[in-house]
């Protein structure tokens, strides 16, 4: 490869452990190879706002990333250019399509690739540009770990160890306590957290939203538990984890949405209080799991990834995705995976680990 | 000492990290001495409830407890034998004195002395037992560092360790996304927690009970950040934290009252997003705090705790609790503390240190 | 299920992090059909010898195990059955085979299954067992992920991330000491640990048995750093790694070799400091990388493992062995893996990231 | 105080952790007082050696620096400017005396005062510098916590941490195979690390300088524990650990000495296996105990003692040493405490604790 590319990098949507390592690897392999690396600002403003000017990558800013969380790029929540929010003239917001001036924008740097770092939203974003013309390749990154035609995605890892150590925490003072402790959990629309963590912690209980749960075999359970001499439950419960017969949430259209959806730890707790007679208190994660140093695994694909992100814009192969299948690193194309979900499989064995050692899954 | 002595040791409040250190010291200190050691469960609930007996320690049952939290023999929050709740015949609760029933028990069990562990309710209640004759060597434990004449007190530092993590991991969510958090962290009538773990953590602000806070001064501070291009803030705020004017906590004569105060981080996320138009968010680590295994800093202190309190009992030096000062531990009488706080003092180094670094204090 | 089955489990080899969570698993999963679950300790020490009898594994018993290292079955080194050490009449030590004597107890002891968990040498015994009549189903680990057919074997992402700390901590000093550090870690045939925690930690070398090392090339790695600015350099060599032209490691028969090999590290070091007349220090991690809590990635693969070794008993499919593809979990015949290794692939994507973001790989 | 003044801060002797936090807060406070804050690089090679410009130190290059392990400002083995080594023009190695050419460059700076951070090699030289004239104040870091007039030095709280988490780790193994196990721990004149790693590890035995060691005792121990069921041993030695009658090693004069003494453990161990017939094995923990992030204990003993010594420097206060005692800072002379070193009293609390408890301590 001879010809000396110029390429973009950004982060779109929540942070997530890993994205310095994607930063990193793709930037260095850039860089060896003699290309010119930029990063774009928070999301995509450094391409649609110009006070917010194009970063050029050096070797030296990425001493020391892989370890950090966060993104050094910046992220946005609300960095939709084809819905970007704006101020009006009598001072009301409103969003409109800045699209248009992002591509003009992204010719007039030379630019001749971007790596597009980001969730479900960002890869939305990812393919409306590229049928406006950008070059795009994208690497997923979802803590929760819902993302089709993948093995684990970045960020997952770290985000099962934190809560893993943090129910391990809170179970000595539920022992001691002879408490009902109900942990939320990051999962909205799968219970991959839910499920891993609760396991790697020995959690009791485990409620995700692939299974709606029955508040009846929640108590069966304790009062199980009760019988043999243990007077406290642990309870892990995704966000998104709903009651029979509740309403299942259902993915909107809506990119950037709220990222806390809340209460369902307190309604649990509250309700099995209730139920059992018994002290049950709650506690919610939520941002402890996005933070902090990414795990080694989440580091090790995370610099797979990046490097991977670069081969492919080196191949011209372009809309594609990077992902990991049985260990192996591949792309698809970014549209095959639109719209769809990875919900843990109920007739997986990691769900019948669950079941045969007695978790109880709020059925 | 040829004396074979028979010597009961319970914990009493919440749980903290080192518990079991002090219970697994005592009990061999006092095994290798040739005595019999026994538990007293969930606070003095074996001596007041014939239903769950004393428990005989073993050496064992001390393997490995050093580096577990919580506590092996269980604890109560209504444990209180002066104001021990019971069901009356028609259902209602109220509260009755067990007391006597309690110094009857010790006595039928042929007990020489007690080691109460345990928090200021713990110890106040030990002083009322000793009046009863009950023979007393108290090991007082409180996450929070509040208690006079001691430099730390057994928890503290795991607490600080746990928060401090925290506090970093959150970091890099804030920094990615240009935001304000505001973590809260426990210290409801003092702020060593929140001082420590925000310093340690190089949090921006940190509001203590002991200073009460002006929201116009954090806006400075978010607004001198935002000048040097950093766009977010990092907020660390005890529990007990108070606004200027705002009702000060003062602590109460009710033992065992609610754990949770909660609120006061929701409370200045809010009013912060309010005056700055900038995205706040708050946190509250809770429970996180007081669990899982102790810092070496803390085994050791509590292990030295055990330890003396059995040189005590051996020295029939009852009434005293076990203190460290200057490194060195040591006894005082335990009503020369009642009723007293050690605050975060005003003209210390610590508090120098935070404003020489630029660190606000909300003031 | 009707049937009650009677059923083994055993541990041989060296410990790895993750076993006490297979047992678990299998035990938990055992009981929960009604069946009785007993431990072999040591190894199969419970069956040739007396006064070592086996335990009967209870719900109690695996209380909080799945966050312990180490296996509380315990394991032996020297634990081959079929060639048993014991000492003669004149009291030198010779080997014999007990292999008939250990098929008679195991019939005895009316047991319908054994259930081993250990690493190839464990296995190797299992086929031979299986010849002689006894049913089992292998549950494979090995910290050096060096087993055919499976993504990621129990106790490696363990390993990993405790020899990434490691190196992580050991860079700052060689960074404020302007120093060349050689940090050795497990992996005897395989360069696994050597390049995950390398690319980890960012390390700038990382020698591996895979690829013989070029001494050249890493000088020419240490002066481009130095030309860079960068006076310090981070090796991580796996304690298999060889020389260009030295003597590659194959592979002996013999089990229960010595586990340290020792020595490359500070050949290593002491080379470069004489090519460089640079400053260079060994580090050998040894044991550190076997113990200790099991990460939650290693928790839920040995729970999975442990369970589906359940399964496969009573399915009846014996001579299987537990491996995960794909994250998936399925068995293959024991002998269809002997005498193989899986060695990192040099044409996979994890050396060609190595390569892209400028790690040395020696050559 | 309304004089600017220009500053200097350097490191030297090993690294330890907090040396950082130190840096950071004497450079936030000098700079917040309107001061000129400047870095020499490697001990006093920026004075020394003119390719090694002073750094300006900036608000910006303080960011994050709390948490790292190391020093920014590089740190120098052979840094003495009283005897620097140099090439003599036949190519051999002398040391000359080259303070006058830096006191020249001090004064050329326009420096107003030097904070030393260092061990009592680099006090020692801070206390020569001062009869030239310059104006010094000292902050000690050991990581020993063998410096006397101080509760507890900077850096000691990590590598106890560190060094108990690796005993912990290594404890499983040593269990599961019925293993003896000798832990070399840092200490070469005082056994601080030994004895507290040892304690909050719950080791078996420690051997520290303080208490030359009887091999016949720890036989006695190892025996007792088999005769409880307890077939495994772990022994934690400090280096600097002598047999009864053997040499124990006094300080030299030399400055800069060599940094490990090595071999202890492994002696032991051999010692041990030849006398019991055990398997007993060694491991060195060496450089793992100096890097990595500090504590927040050390973090925030470090934060203070760097704002005190600016503190220091604005009173005109120097020739001062910047100490701890009962959780308060102070100030004493630099030559109070010359030649002088902290052992583990042997008549202390700790050491009765250890005994109390069962551990031994080799005699």
């Amino acid at each position: 490869m001879s010809k000396k590319l110029r390429v973009a990098i950004n982060t779109g949507g929540g942070d997530a452990p890993g994205l310095n390592a994607v930063i990193r690897a793709a930037t260095l392999a850039g860089l060896n190879k003699g290309w010119e690396m930029v990063g774009i600002r928070n999301g995509y403003r450094s391409l649609t706002d110009e006070s917010t000017p194009l970063v050029t990558l050096t070797r030296d800013m990425m001493r020391g990333i892989t370890m950090m969380g966060g993104t050094i790029l910046g992220t946005a929540n609300r960095g939709n250019p084809f819905e970007m929010p704006y101020q009006d003239k009598d001072g009301n917001w409103d969003v409109r399509d800045e699209s248009d001036q992002l591509v003009a924008r992204f010719q007039e740097e030379n630019l001749d690739a971007l790596i597009a770092i980001g969730g479900d939203g960002s890869m939305y974003i990812a393919s409306k540009l590229i049928e406006k013309g950008i070059p795009v390749v994208g690497v997923p990154k979802t803590i929760d770990n819902d993302l089709p035609r993948t093995d684990y995605t970045l960020g997952f890892d770290t985000a099962v160890t934190i809560a893993t150590e943090a129910i391990d925490r809170i179970t000595t003072t539920a022992e001691s306590h002879d408490r009902i402790m109900v942990i939320e959990v990051m999962g909205r629309y799968a219970g991959w957290i839910a499920l891993h963590s609760g396991l790697a912690s020995t959690a009791d209980v485990v409620l995700i939203p692939e299974i709606p749960f029955d508040y009846e075999k929640i108590v069966e359970k304790i009062n199980l538990r009760a019988s043999r001499g243990r007077n406290y439950t642990m309870i892990v419960v995704a966000e998104g984890a709903t009651e029979k017969g509740g309403n299942v949430l259902t993915k909107g259209k809506v990119i950037g949405q709220a990222e806390q959806l809340g209460g369902i730890a307190e309604r649990v707790a509250k309700t099995l209080t209730e139920m059992t007679g018994r002290e049950a208190r709650s506690v919610v994660l939520g941002h402890l799991q996005r933070g902090g140093s990414p795990t080694n695994f989440d580091r090790i694909i995370s610099l797979r990834a990046g490097a991977e992100a670069v081969r492919a814009v080196e191949d011209g192969d372009f809309n594609k995705l990077i992902i990991f299948q049985g260990n192996k690193v591949s792309r698809i194309p970014i549209p095959e995976i639109a719209g769809q979900m990875k919900k843990v499989p109920l007739d997986g064995d990691t769900i019948a680990t669950a079941r045969d050692i007695g978790l109880n899954l709020g059925d």
